[in-house]
């Protein structure tokens, strides 16, 4: 038994076994964050049992709770953790970060760890292979400690984070320049007050609002919650007035979300996040400089409900919209702990977020309904979103943390097309500019800086790897180049990375269905050649298919082929993203002839050959200078506006100025669709240089 | 067994007794206001137990589940409930207000009834009197059904009632025209919306803002929670885009809190509250006309921490904020049930509240931290609170529901200061002013449009009734008038509502003792004089008393006496306010000559007599037609504010105008006090009229 650290007058049981002090049953439950971090983040609460006889002394308590020491290699952190933790509590304590995204249920399998030495009684997981534990490998939250033990990052998780961590380097040489004045949703103003007297006896409240007056804050619209007003007086009084306010800033009114005692300097962090249908990146970023400091992509969980945002919305229908909202968070929040294990964050220093996704994307995150977004006349219910707080959310981020959402003008065109608009900044522009994002869907805007027209078309997430049978993120062992020998028949391929050959991916395919028209193998229409005598062509049945990498070169053991019904998606999405532009055009009173710039962007990875493109009759056959390929350009306008208060008014003004031209009842579209199922084209004149 | 109303897909054993529908666990534990209010708000769910057998239809749920008709009268209102369910279950299924401030734990003894007829198992309860028990009287929530039964509300709840309600009128009389433009914080605005087209595809927010920007509302300026983003898209629908939108109007931004369907007119109540440190009284108000219809006031329960507010912060210092804001809301939420219950309104449909009281007072109701108001250089925490929802304060009203806490200008004079100048205007007006509120404490103003002076005197609750033996509120017995006759000293009084005498309230105390000095009992020293003979001049001891009404006149069977240290206390009292006068006075260098008017506030009741006033000193001997006494003017400067934004903003000015002066350490104003502590003063040249 010992006296509660925060309520001396308390007997307790219970010991926190990291810094030996002892804790009342009111602070184990208490949530008061001073509390909280200070004693609990960390720690495994330990349980004096009355039976084991009580401890009053330090030296004692030793010999009752059985300790023993875990290192953790390479760094040599160690911890010492009473008998019958698990490693995973182990690592928190020893502050190494371990990717635990299912929380220590052993379902994610990505806390693995290898044991050096020592004895660990584990749990057996279908998570680890046989040649893992061969060679050692546990996982942290499956393996309770029986003695001591020295245990080991695995070299491939270590490499993960460096990746990560590296990626965030590239990618801040990419934005280098974009944001050139930083003015975070949230900031953090640190303040010396001036101690009250006799002859200044103003409030708590009004002293603090006189110190932020002076910083040039605008106090007039500034408003404060009854939690920082509970929590104020000894907030100020605890470092002798030196404070740290956090204010968020919104469009109409500002608001004081906490006063911290002390003046010192923070870390400060922010999140760019992008949440495509198919894929979702996180940029985690310093405020202080725009430093992208570790990015992560991954797959949106939300997958499991269907491939795009239709299904999506089908399912949030039958099994409520806040299911959705759980999976997606799952992925985010998987990401932004991956990018901060990478570079040692800390959750609560994040205090600003942006985010950009379609509709759908949006309203299932923030549990919007979404089912009249489907429906004639297809409404969202939300468009323009309010600064919102991460914890009314559910983002791995300060709870207090402000939110910024893209705005997007329709139900079908969303903020990642705002952002992407925002990134490349032909609406600031002369040059009249045709711009295509290819996702999940395809969506077109076209203007300049007089007026923005944008329009939606289901192009399906061929381009994604979504329906096709070999299809693949822009990952490590993605095929991203393709020729084909028109002897042979046989491939040269490039891989992501030089790896083994694990998939296509979406520049891969474009570069794969133009060899094939031009090496004989389809036809225009968009069929198999019959009658080919190749070891490449083969036959599923009645489907012809092509075999891009044989079993005994991929790490599967199996072929990498493209099949004849692979094709017929790929024309269906081609021939859309094509109509698109055509009718879009036609609304507008133009032609191909007058676009000065076309800006493609979209989750093809890397690369993308236009030329190919052109070829297979996804892009119009204009001049080839006139193109501009920009990657995943959502994740960029979503860094700027988390960077900046003047780009995500631009990113408002974007919204508010297109004009949403719907297709579903255009029957040009639909004359245009048919026209464009042909490769490139059932009219040949509109590609003059591909014949 | 049946299908849950909500998911019928979904096999239940619930079922609500009121409705006779099934809701599955979900459901029950459901906080969807939605469902919850539709089936929940007064329903007993029944559980069907399947060792029972489970039930197909509805014709053989009643054989199975026995139910009795409980009738209240005068009403004639029925319930049929099922066996075991407690009378005040029964009072809520038929819509019978019973006032049950312990929320039914038989703790309160306010939900009194009589059976009338039938049979019901009451548990034994000593909150009721024998003389009750012999009557029939019995509690609703200790009481089960058994039987069909007929219970009646006791005729007195019914007066009390009638009585509360009828207060309103006398109080609407009052304040008739004071407040000539209404204006509420929470404006509840109806909407009919265009419903969307494909020509028309703004999203349900945008179409919302539309809306409300044609009714003249400002929506640059108007904020959205998620609460309300989740739910719109459903709002809008269910009743063909007719909605009610609630709209809380702040200082710098304006929110909406919530869309309900259909735009019918909701019933808009509002509550006028002030918070004495000794007395709480509730105006329940129309908000559409601003007709009080009821009026409550109550101790405040905090009383048993203290009678001052440095007990109060003592207490709470001990105990913590969180139990002195309990006991505060306690008396406050039983003063807005008894009000709504005397006229039958709805919690749900108070949307607006105001809030007036000292500075001490605020800071316990919203547990803000007290300590460093009783700490030289005594500063509180907050002075000017932003408009907050009743719901986070804990105020028993509809959780959205905005409330105005009027501002103060410093620790010791509060909003219920503020409150009161806003009543009485001087601060518009040209005439120099002195005003006292005579409280639990003594605050003064000094001034008029042009400058406003302000300083707090430790007057005590005496003239409340505190700290004096017989002392009490100005409550039915009270004794407010008192003449002694020279001869017989025996006195001749008059009491509150002409009923047996209880007491001495603050008004009757003032009589007394400047009676006591005329009749030649008492000395200008405050001393008994001493050989009287008398039977109404007696010893206790070394203590003289005087009997002032003899035990066998009063309910209590005791006699009613004031003793020396009864005099004392009140000396003290009195010397406190009238040093404070003149000690304000000089720091503004000015005498009781240049004072045009006079205004006295405080709990004396609806009496005083300004005459007898000045004979014991406690008002300065100035001509009487200069003086005003205007009761309580707190709750009069709340109700303004309630229904006003005008006022809430003068309001603002009021506290931020005045220049506080700090009595706690100025010598003249000890000197000032020492010499008023004789009857009228040690100086009679101040008081020529008195001598």
């Amino acid at each position: 038994m010992g006296h509660c650290i925060n309520h001396p007058d308390r007997e307790t049981q219970y010991i926190c076994m990291k810094h030996k002090i002892y804790l009342c049953e009111d602070c184990l439950r208490c949530k008061d964050p001073k509390i909280y971090c200070k004693f609990r983040s960390s720690c495994p609460i330990w349980f004096l049992s009355k039976s084991r006889g009580g401890l009053d002394n330090e030296a004692n308590q030793e010999s009752v709770v059985e300790s023993h020491t875990i290192i953790f290699l390479p760094d040599g952190k160690e911890a010492i953790m009473p008998k019958g933790s698990t490693l995973l509590d182990a690592a928190l304590v020893a502050g190494v970060h371990l990717n635990a995204s299912c929380n220590g249920k052993g379902a994610c399998g990505k806390c693995k760890l290898v044991k050096v030495a020592g004895v660990v009684e584990t749990t057996p997981t279908p998570l680890l292979t046989n040649h893992e534990l061969e060679k050692g490998y546990l996982l942290a939250c499956q393996s309770r400690i029986t003695g001591d033990a020295t245990v080991e990052i695995p070299r491939e998780v270590i490499e993960r984070k460096l990746k990560i961590a590296g990626m965030g380097k590239e990618i801040s040489e990419k934005v280098k320049g974009l944001v050139t004045e930083i003015d975070p949703m949230l900031v953090c103003i640190p303040l010396t007050l001036s101690p009250p007297t006799l002859e200044d006896s103003v409030s708590d409240l009004d002293r603090l609002n006189r110190g932020l007056k002076k910083t040039g804050c605008d106090i007039a619209r500034l408003n404060v919650g009854i939690k920082v007003m509970r929590q104020l007086a000894e907030a100020v009084r605890q470092d002798d007035w030196n404070i740290t306010v956090s204010i968020i800033q919104r469009k109409c009114a500002n608001e004081i979300l906490e006063v911290l005692p002390g003046s010192g300097q923070h870390p400060n962090l922010g999140l760019a996040i992008d949440i495509g249908t198919t894929t979702i990146v996180v940029y985690l970023v310093d405020m202080a400089d725009g430093k992208v400091l570790a990015a992560a992509a991954g797959h949106n969980s939300q997958a499991s409900c269907g491939d795009d945002v239709i299904n999506r919305i089908i399912c949030a229908e039958k099994d409520g919209v806040k299911k959705l909202s759980t999976m997606v968070l799952a992925t985010i929040n998987g990401l932004i702990g991956e990018a901060l294990d990478s570079v040692g964050g800390q959750v609560e220093n994040i205090r600003n977020v942006a985010i950009s996704g379609n509709t759908t994307m949006a309203h299932l995150l923030l549990q919007i309904e979404p089912r009249y977004i489907r429906r004639d006349p297809y409404i969202p219910t939300v468009t323009d979103f309010p600064i919102l707080k991460a914890g009314e959310i559910g983002i791995r981020a300060n709870p207090a943390a402000a939110v910024f959402i893209m705005p997007g003008p329709a139900s079908y065109v969303g903020g990642d097309i705002v952002s992407g608009v925002l990134y490349t900044g032909f609406h600031r522009q002369e040059l009249m500019t045709l711009f295509i994002d290819i996702g999940t869907n395809g969506e077109i805007v076209l203007g300049n800086k007089d007026w923005l027209m944008t329009a939606a078309c289901s192009a399906g997430p061929a381009f994604e790897g979504g329906g096709i049978r070999w299809g693949m993120r822009a990952e490590e062992g993605a095929i991203e180049k393709i020729e084909i020998d028109h002897q042979s028949l046989a491939p040269t391929i490039v891989t992501v990375g030089d790896a083994p050959a694990r998939g296509i991916c979406g520049s891969g395919i474009i570069d794969l269905i133009a060899e094939l028209l031009k090496a004989g193998i389809v036809d225009r229409s968009g069929r198999f050649v019959t009658g080919l005598t190749s070891d490449r062509v083969r036959y599923d049945g009645d489907e012809p298919f092509y075999i891009l990498v044989f079993a005994d070169e991929t790490p599967m053991d199996e072929d990498i082929v493209f099949t004849q019904s692979d094709l017929k998606n790929l024309l269906y999405s081609k021939g859309a993203v094509y109509a698109g532009f055509t009718t879009l055009l036609a609304e507008a009173g133009m032609d191909f002839s007058m676009i000065d710039r076309m800006i493609i962007t979209g989750g093809f990875g890397q690369y993308l050959n236009i030329e190919k493109a052109i070829t297979i009759g996804l892009l119009p056959d204009i001049d080839r200078a006139k193109f501009a390929y920009m990657g995943n350009s959502s994740i960029v306008g979503s860094y700027m506006a988390l960077l900046s208060g003047h780009y995500r008014l631009e990113a408002r003004d974007i919204s508010s100025n297109m004009t949403y031209v719907d297709f579903s009842t255009n029957p040009k579209y639909m004359d245009e669709f048919t026209s464009a199922l042909f490769l490139p084209h059932t009219n040949l004149q509109a590609f003059p240089s591909v014949v």
